[in-house]
């Protein structure tokens, strides 16, 4: 997209949420520096202790709250001219009372960020005692969630990054290295493609640590007869790509080899579940089924995805429970992974968009277990 | 620190804090994910949208509310034995109701982590209609401003491998090199040196974005001529550093040499305020008197510094309005800057810790202005 592109759609989606809050009779939405922020602004960064608010009225211009070490970056990134500027050695939140009483919206309902920190609601709380709170997310989530045709570009573009990355991988001395080296590996790999930045902490888990969904890289080091799961993502123009694959180091057991082929099985049949109209948890009750009826059901100890966009984790989840009816445009990963304790484990993971008849993935990298060196 | 001094510390911190919630008549405590989490229990992970929240009560043992995928790791890196684990198909807010009525807290003061999200602390507020929130800040910034031998060493290893990483710049080429490009320099580096990861995003901001405090690095490329701010620091079993030096590329006008010895001296002026018992807000003082003598004070656009532990940025705040009296083992930053709008800008920083008599850098790189080619 080009400027004048961008200035477009920022002030659409700001018509479009003011909309939306009339609709919910929501007086006043209050954001923070988070992706609901750069969603509606162009500008964020990460969050921090200082006070920076942009203020939504359900009708008129907002207002941004500004920290002044920020002045300069955030008139510069967003076109929101409405700017209250604090210096560190002000108390803030004089600032926040003067300029919510301009707001008159003393009263009513207050939707804010879901990820604001609790000491600025509880700040917003103390200046607006009569209003009631509640979180920004039904607002925002129905704007978000259907992505447009330049966000999914933008998406695929990050998703053709990491694929990349993992042929890179297949090429690369893996016995010997640690977890945190072939970390920098593929991160280095996915800037050099021409990645703004890794959309989260690479996930590197070998041997018994792949056994853990959520463990990090770290120290130890990658040996022959290791399972590897490679979890990993990039940004392009702010949007996530996250891909999942787990290869084995020089030789895999058969359980190894069956267990592969059972997730393999069970995210290619929930992908293969996936069109519009069909609700979210259908899409995990197909992967669950084929990993239960594979005995391995009580080792599933997640649900089958999350959306993701500028957030890597964003609704829609694809979890039981969520009769969420699924439209084109939305863009979530399908993830199934079997982990038995203590041992090993496996997960298979691509990004989806939902298209008119299906789904189509934004990684391609082969689903067959690789071996590598 | 081995295993055993670590839970000894651990344990000892949460009686602690158990008894400054008993001194501020604090009934509940209850942390996210993030520093204060990682204080207590030795376990914590990037904030997510899954409900993970340790509840700590004035008296007895704490509980820990984990997503089931997070269970094993939590078991392996924290000592609370008494979890409450949740499924992903799991509606978490009904354990939390129980979990809550099971302590029988039902009114009186609930003290929140300050950086807990907004959605977790608007659940609590239903669970808990009676309660009065306020942030956990007031019982843990106490127990944690003054840092103990084992986190100052580490903070001290931290500042070693910084210095180490600017000594590899220095030999580098920069011109012709993106921001981006040289941010991974760095982080290599740091990496390579020993460092368990980055503490935060590398700052790299070379011509006119120097002007702009927070400019992250970006496709700019470096051209000789420009002014650098390299902002970069790394942690070492959790804990911080934090760096700026200002480079110039290959040649530097009269006016850059200039507001360079003036940032210099307002630095190293701050430095030697600081002892036990000076109020943090004079060390501010001292920064700017330099700078506002020499006539630069309307660009000197934030605060003087900042603590820094296991978060990069917490109290004390070396801010105008800080009453706070210094001690010994506290940590903070001392960067004074001047930043010409939409021109160059020139930071330099250390992060110091109180002695008996003064203060001691953690990083020891001149502050001589470098020049880079």
């Amino acid at each position: 997209m080009q400027g004048g592109e961008v200035e477009e759609a920022l002030q659409d989606r700001i018509a479009r949420a003011q909309a939306q809050m009339r609709t919910t009779d929501v007086n006043l939405m209050v954001l923070s520096l988070g992706s609901n922020l750069k969603y509606l602004t162009g500008f964020s960064d990460e969050p921090g202790e200082r006070l920076l608010l942009l203020l939504v009225p359900r009708e008129g211009d907002p207002v941004f709250l500004v920290p002044e070490l920020y002045e300069d970056q955030v008139r510069r990134a967003s076109r929101i001219g409405n700017l209250r500027v604090w210096k560190d050695e002000d108390d803030p939140r004089t600032l926040l009372g003067q300029t919510i009483a301009s707001l008159g919206v003393g009263k009513g309902d207050v939707a804010v960020d879901d990820s604001m920190w609790a000491t600025f609601l509880l700040e917003l709380q103390t200046v607006l005692p009569k209003a009631t709170f509640s979180g920004a997310s039904r607002i925002l989530v129905p704007l978000r969630m259907e992505k447009s045709a330049s966000e999914v570009r933008a998406m695929e573009e990050a998703g053709a990054i990491a694929d990349q990355a993992f042929e890179e991988i297949l090429t690369h001395k893996v016995s010997g290295t640690s977890e945190l080296e072939l970390a920098r590996v593929l991160q280095d790999s996915m800037l050099a493609h021409g990645a703004d930045a890794v959309a989260f902490e690479t996930l590197i888990a070998s041997g018994p640590n792949s056994a853990l969904p959520h463990h990090r890289a770290g120290r130890r080091t990658i040996a022959p007869g290791d399972v590897v799961i490679l979890d990993y993502g990039c940004r392009v123009r702010g949007y996530c790509s996250d891909v999942s694959r787990t290869v084995v180091c020089q030789t895999a057991s058969d359980e190894i080899r069956q267990v592969h082929a059972i997730v393999q099985e069970a995210q290619e049949e929930a992908v293969r579940k996936v069109k519009p109209g069909v609700e979210a948890e259908a899409v995990d009750r197909a992967a669950r089924a084929v990993i239960s009826q594979a005995g391995y059901g009580e080792r599933f100890v997640h649900r089958t995805g999350h959306g993701i966009g500028l957030d890597v984790h964003e609704p829609p989840y694809i979890v039981k429970g969520n009769h969420l009816k699924l439209r084109e445009g939305m863009t979530f990963s399908v993830e199934p992974g079997i982990y038995l304790r203590r041992d090993w484990g496996i997960r298979i993971e691509d990004v989806v968009v939902v298209t008119d008849t299906g789904a189509r993935p934004m990684t391609r990298s082969t689903h067959e277990q690789r071996v590598v060196q």
